[in-house]
């Protein structure tokens, strides 16, 4: 199953506002449906979010309806100042574009065709990193746990969340198959239920035990000992490894340091933001009220009142025991292990 | 608006569980539609389901269907052991029951008469203490906040949770009076949402400017300073002071302290239980998986998977700067303040 791919010069996704109901595949070539697929978190997931970014490009480049007297590199611009501005916090999102305007950039002689070809290819090359570094954020992480663990994790970093076999969940299913896992508590992930719905049902495939929990039971889980490691992925981390995630994660590092129960992170180098010195500096989007005041349409709430709702917070790299990218398994401190893992690739 | 009251020789209780979209009052001369409401959250809050249960003994005693072979103090034993049954964690309802037990045994020989007489006049009196003690309780936790304070909450302990005015809601609405409470942040409260639907609910009513978050959204509403004080209620307080309320207390409490903020527990002193010694010695009810793995009835969650799903989770006593009962305000050490505060009442 691949959340997000490209096939015959389209890109196919999977609506993950359906799940776990429907597994209904989007195949398009309109970069407005991506972009509203990725504001609408059909498309989500940092890594996800960067290879559909991506891609995206492309179906804006070429696509019958653009401004064929545009240059290609004006068009390329147009098209990654646009899909830029449908989520603000995953900086894989622009990190990936960043790549895309590289490629247009360096070729400013290249035909058009040709250039098409590049960005193409360098669409895939990003998607094909991603599926590299998932992998191999699996074998690294795996290496952390021992035998006969019990672990948790919070919102989805899945195969849905990225191209490949996924961040924090490439890790659980990789130690499973080793035959470390016993169990997996997966919080549920208010307000739209990751947890319960992503990723109980990615977990659940592949047979891997499940115990589903409201967000604020983990305390409680961590409190009586019940897990022995806690594992995210991230939306952004910065320089120093103050780390952007799924709101609720902060919480959980909070906890899971009090009960002595190690905080990893999992995330491949493009969830990186050398820009950032610390957490204050990423952007947290706040989404729409109704995500909280309603639920599958029906009104919870009374109307008329206030409502607060950030999609992300940002956990202090004190509480972190280890981030878990795809070049090393990086340890405090963790301003020096993340520049120089920053240098090597 | 009384969430539960007793109305010519029966019960008129509120339905909760259809708020904020319907206020439909149930009348019911029949303990098991009592009983049913207390199980399935129609009345609920440890105060109120202490004076419905105290209610639900006269009705059962007095029902034209009752076993009248039975001497009045057998049924009065019967319908404690059956209503005792509904909730496991909030000691009220076992406070409530043993006063109703000490009436029928203190009067063996008073006619069936006289006996359902006392017995309706000591419900009415449990009704009674809870009603003054949410208004006193009101009155000193207000004592403990300055002026233009934003506060944050967690479930519901208001006028719904109580015969009266509420706990937590009633210091809040006590601090609004005297102009003092800038803006409330609630927490929506997974599973059951008696934050969004009942808290949210009952400020509005009282004029008081609402902000509904998530229940992890706490964490970054502590961290970013946005709150003076937390207050919450509780369903049962060991003599130590550790206090069992609504699952996501616990963490509310841990990032509170990490924060400063003071962190306030307010109850009646019939939610003192002198019985047990500390948290653990507290019965956590669980609930049904179904809570969690549906919303509104539509499933949210893969079918098979596993569920934890405890409905209440303890604070522990160093976490807690103060509990405000309608005797006094304790304090630091709690074990002599709870003792002191139970010998005298």
């Amino acid at each position: 199953m691949r959340a997000v791919d490209w096939i015959d010069g389209h890109i196919r996704y999977l609506d993950q506002t359906l799940l776990p109901h429907e597994e209904r595949f989007v195949d398009t070539d309109d970069v407005r449906v991506v972009e509203d697929a990725i504001r609408g978190l059909g498309i989500r997931g940092a890594p996800a979010i960067g290879v559909a970014a991506a891609f995206g490009v492309v179906l804006a480049v070429k696509a019958k309806n653009a401004d064929h007297s545009l240059s290609v590199r004006r068009r390329v611009e147009e098209a990654i100042k646009s899909i830029g501005s449908t989520r603000p916090t995953a900086v894989n999102l622009f990190n990936a574009l960043h790549r895309m305007k590289m490629i247009a950039e360096r070729n400013p002689h290249a035909s058009e065709a040709r250039l098409l070809q590049l960005l193409e290819a360098e669409a895939k090359a990003i998607q094909e990193d991603d599926i590299r570094a998932c992998d191999r954020i699996g074998e690294l992480g795996a290496s952390l746990l021992g035998h006969g663990v019990s672990l948790l994790t919070h919102c989805n970093a899945g195969a849905l969340a990225t191209a490949g076999s996924g961040t924090a969940l490439s890790v659980i299913t990789a130690a499973a198959r080793q035959g470390k896992v016993v169990r997996v508590f997966v919080d549920e992930t208010r307000p739209l239920l990751q947890g319960s719905r992503l990723t109980a049902w990615e977990l659940q495939k592949a047979g891997i035990p499940v115990v589903l929990i409201t967000d604020s039971t983990a305390a409680s889980v961590l409190r009586d000992g019940k897990v022995e490691a806690v594992i995210v992925g991230a939306d952004r981390i910065a320089a120093n490894g103050d780390a952007a995630n799924k709101v609720g994660t902060y919480p959980l590092a909070v906890l899971a340091s009090r009960h002595n129960v190690p905080f990893y992170v999992a995330a491949p180098t493009s969830t990186l933001d050398r820009e950032a010195p610390n957490g204050s500096a990423i952007p947290i989007e706040e989404r729409d009220a109704k995500e909280i005041t309603h639920f599958a349409g029906v009104r919870v709430a009374p109307e008329g009142i206030g409502v607060y709702a950030p999609a992300f917070d940002v956990t202090p790299n004190e509480l972190i025991t280890a981030i878990v990218t795809e070049k090393d398994i990086l340890r405090q401190p963790f301003a020096a292990a993340i520049a120089r893992t920053l240098k090597v690739s």
